[in-house]
């Protein structure tokens, strides 16, 4: 028996049909109607998508990407400029990488984005026109903000200047522009608010405040900051400060370079806590214990000794100080060198001075624009250096006398405390008018006991610190290169040090075999940097900073 | 009463005088002939000392200098010269600080010595006259090996050239010679043999034997060597090894910067061990466990993510591997880079692949003189680069094939045995005619879990290593920049890495916020020096070298 069609059911036919083949024609005639209709409204939606992809002119202008190396995804070719070049492609079209500062729909003709590349900023148009869909403009206007872009357009010249963006003259009227990686909503931290200045010098959140300028936007504290430090680091201000880190390395290995140093690694895995065991971090080293280097001083002694005359090290330093201070990192960079003089450690001050000379005036023209834009954030006031190119070389009890006579106490020998050497930085600035000077002579009592005595007064050192406003950045001395006064030295030194010990064994023998004189010193990287720019943490100049505190991420 | 004068004593006087009084005159007689005896012969000696220092027309020409920067040194401001300008200064009187390779006395008129500094090492002689003792020449003949001297002397061209000296067609007739810093006999290494090449690849002092040369010296065992590591040091092969890697070092950062790449520094000290958690030290962070970074792999990609562009570091690199094989350090130094790409990873290849060009040239021409020295001692082969200068560019399954029709058994996906890479390098080399190549696409089940999947074939992978002699020095890919793929890989991976761990939570969130495509790589810097020479040893490569046995000096 074959049903009957449902187009038969419900016509005139006289036959009476069973009641339950008239519900089942029913609803084969319900499930037919709904069927059309779902086709009909399909049709219509395939019609009413056609119509406006056939109205949407740019639909080839715009969109998602997908992900990029997998998949399909084919090479275009199509070069890609760098924004700094912008000026030079005044009514060229161009495509470039960048990503989205903020992107607003003004109407529903017009959008505006910032759009950014390192340190460049320069402002976008999408304006709709007949070759220029609105959906493309709603679009654009609305991707979200950190997003990454390809984007194309004509580079056009402005006629007042737009100061929102670092391109002053130029904008892009976009005519292309493509998602390449799309930045999930909401941000954890907003880059806007990382290029604004820290509240205060410390990590504290309790300092996150209202701002008290007009737009009122909070002031994040730097644990906020260093917590999403992967968004934090996007703000140009540290984006600055990175690329002047790396340029103070690059103009340290140049400079020293050229006067022959070689660049040296040193083993950060030590078999024994040389440098008199405090404030070391120890590690299992399979089945013994073993140290983390402290800094590369003994090792490059030891290369002297090995003759190599003069040496240099960029490397990571670990200090195991339980300091919670503005100013202390359980690992930073160390810039170390280390020279074999021929008559008088002054030779190596010379040098140390005549570098930082260079890093200054290199800063100054290769990384002019980075330091201007940290320290306007900061407000800070130019580094001074003195007019005649001689850095002052104090003696250290000059310094004693200079700082009593402006009322502080404190005895011939005494070691500094870091008010006194601030206090020290203002008078130096006031007599000399620099920012970076040198004390020498310390008394030797307050230096490591491989330290040479002074040949003036035996309770001096051939030692030196150099400072930048008032604060030390290097530590350096001339080094005891006979190993029987290092020995003996070493056993009187407060606390005393063991010449034979594990440790220091190497170190103390390898000068019985004609080690020439040698002197250096070891700069803190990110010191240089903090006060450079006078920036109030050093945790600012370290990308991922490690403290007591902070080991993540 | 008063005693009688000794003198009238014995006299004719008639007066017996008592038993010890005349003891006591005895006595006191006997005291003033020594008395005279000894003024005598004080006087002969000063008599003979001032005839000798008459005759000894060179007594201020020569001797032992006290402690340079200690006491009461006075520094004579004599300019030094640079053994390297010797050639320009014929005829001219020079002083040059120097250390002493050996000193011979030929005959009572004449010495000989081999001075040293740097590389160079030059001849000098001492020879007897009207204004140059012989005392003078028994002193310079006999100064101890590897002491530190200050030379003053003529620079006079010679007929036959100097076979022993670096300089052969001049040498210096010293007129005068100070010991500056002497060196303590017997050293417990000569220098002279650390100059001899390794016995073998091993460490093993076993491999210490007589050589089989005509001056039968010994030939002394890496572990000897790496014992008293400051001496071995001095030999020169050794500085030319070490100038070389530090050139590496420079050539790298030159190449890159000039490209726009930032100079980063990451941690070492790590909260939580990121990369699967083997093979990784643990350390006492204060009160909490941290562990040593195993490459700066995360962070470089984080920086990525907070758009830097284009990054590389330079800096330890820590491996908990217990393995002791001539390959093989627990604490080497990486090159590393990282950048976003546009639109295909082969562009962050061609960088790698131009940089290596460009590194290779630099060493042929800047690091020419070092290369030979210490290839010639080790008889070790030119370095073969393609004559097109396009580096081949080999996929994997294409290196497998070609293995196995060189008779090799081995799978589609399977990863290359230390024995088939060699292997590989002698094919490569056949049909290339390039010690230096890149394998492409290798399996993705053998690469690490943030590998970007191939686009051509899902078991294999974006990802390259690039060889030197049939060994690997870098291994580099396109990493997953999506935090969901990512987290995905991670899961699958085998053995599972968990994207929420606290080691990676941060490094899996920072791909939300639209990081751009990027791939990178990472350096071995002893393997690239150790295969440019051809070395036996990667420790050769390491000035302080770590393995699972050494942490010490």
């Amino acid at each position: 028996m074959t049903e009957p069609a449902p187009e038969a059911s419900g016509s005139g036919d006289p036959q009476q049909p069973s009641k339950n083949a008239l519900k089942k024609a029913q609803k084969e005639k319900e499930k037919a109607e709904k069927k059309a209709a779902a086709k009909a409204r399909e049709l219509a939606e395939r019609q009413k998508k056609e119509a406006d992809d056939a109205a949407d002119v740019s639909v080839d202008a715009y969109g998602e990407l997908p992900l990029i190396g997998s998949k399909d995804f084919q090479p275009t070719g199509t070069p890609r400029v760098d924004l700094s070049d912008l000026e030079k492609l005044e009514d060229k079209e161009v495509t470039f990488r960048c990503w989205v500062e903020n992107a607003r729909v003004q109407s529903a003709k017009l959008a505006f984005l910032n759009l950014r590349q390192g340190l460049n900023t320069v402002q976008a148009v999408v304006a709709a026109s007949d070759k220029l869909s609105k959906q493309m403009v709603k679009f654009c206007g609305n991707v979200s903000t950190e997003s990454t872009l390809a984007v194309t357009g004509m580079v056009k010249r402005v006629k007042e200047p737009i100061k929102s963006a670092s391109i002053k003259d130029f904008e892009i009227h976009i005519t292309k522009l493509f998602i390449e990686v799309k930045a999930e909503v909401p941000l954890p931290l907003q880059v806007e608010d990382a290029e604004r200045p820290l509240p205060s010098e410390g990590l504290g959140d309790e300092d996150e405040k209202q701002a008290e300028s007009s737009d009122a936007r909070p002031l994040v504290g730097l644990n906020t900051r260093l917590n999403n430090r992967t968004l934090d680091l996007r703000a140009k201000i540290n984006h600055a400060i990175f690329v002047i880190k790396s340029g103070v390395c690059t103009l340290f290995q140049e400079f020293l370079s050229q006067k022959g140093f070689v660049l040296i690694h040193t083993p950060k895995i030590l078999g024994a806590a040389s440098e008199g065991g405090a404030n070391v971090f120890e590690l299992k080293y399979f089945d013994r214990p073993a140290y983390l280097a402290q800094s590369p001083q003994f090792y490059k002694q030891m290369l002297i000794a090995s003759r190599f005359q003069k040496v240099m090290e960029i490397g990571p330093v670990f200090r195991a100080e339980n300091s919670n201070t503005a100013r202390h990192l359980t690992e930073f960079t160390g810039l170390d060198m280390e020279m074999e003089f021929e008559e008088n450690y002054h030779e190596v001050m010379s040098v140390l001075e005549d570098l930082m000379l260079f890093i200054f005036k290199e800063l100054n023209t290769r990384y002019k624009k980075e330091t201007e834009l940290v320290r306007s954030a900061y407000h800070v006031d130019e580094f001074k250096l003195p007019e005649s190119g001689k850095v002052p070389r104090i003696p250290f009890m000059e310094g004693i006398k200079m700082l009593r006579e402006a009322g502080e106490e404190l005895g011939d020998y005494d070691d500094l405390t870091t008010p006194q050497e601030k206090h020290l930085g203002r008078l130096v600035l006031e007599k000399y008018n620099s920012d970076f000077y040198v004390l020498d002579q310390f008394p030797l009592a307050i230096r490591p006991a491989y330290t040479m005595p002074s040949p003036a007064n035996p309770l001096l050192s051939n030692s030196y610190d150099m400072f930048m406003r008032g604060q030390e950045i290097l530590s350096g001395a001339q080094r005891i290169h006979n190993a029987d006064l290092l020995a003996d030295m070493m056993r009187k030194h407060d606390p005393p040090v063991d010449p034979n010990g594990p440790g220091t064994k190497d170190y103390v023998e390898c000068f019985r075999y004609g080690c020439p004189p040698h002197g250096g010193g070891g700069f803190g990287l990110e010191r240089i940097v903090q006060f450079w720019l006078g920036l109030p943490n050093i945790r600012m100049c370290s990308l991922f900073p490690r403290d007591p505190q902070r080991v993540i991420p």
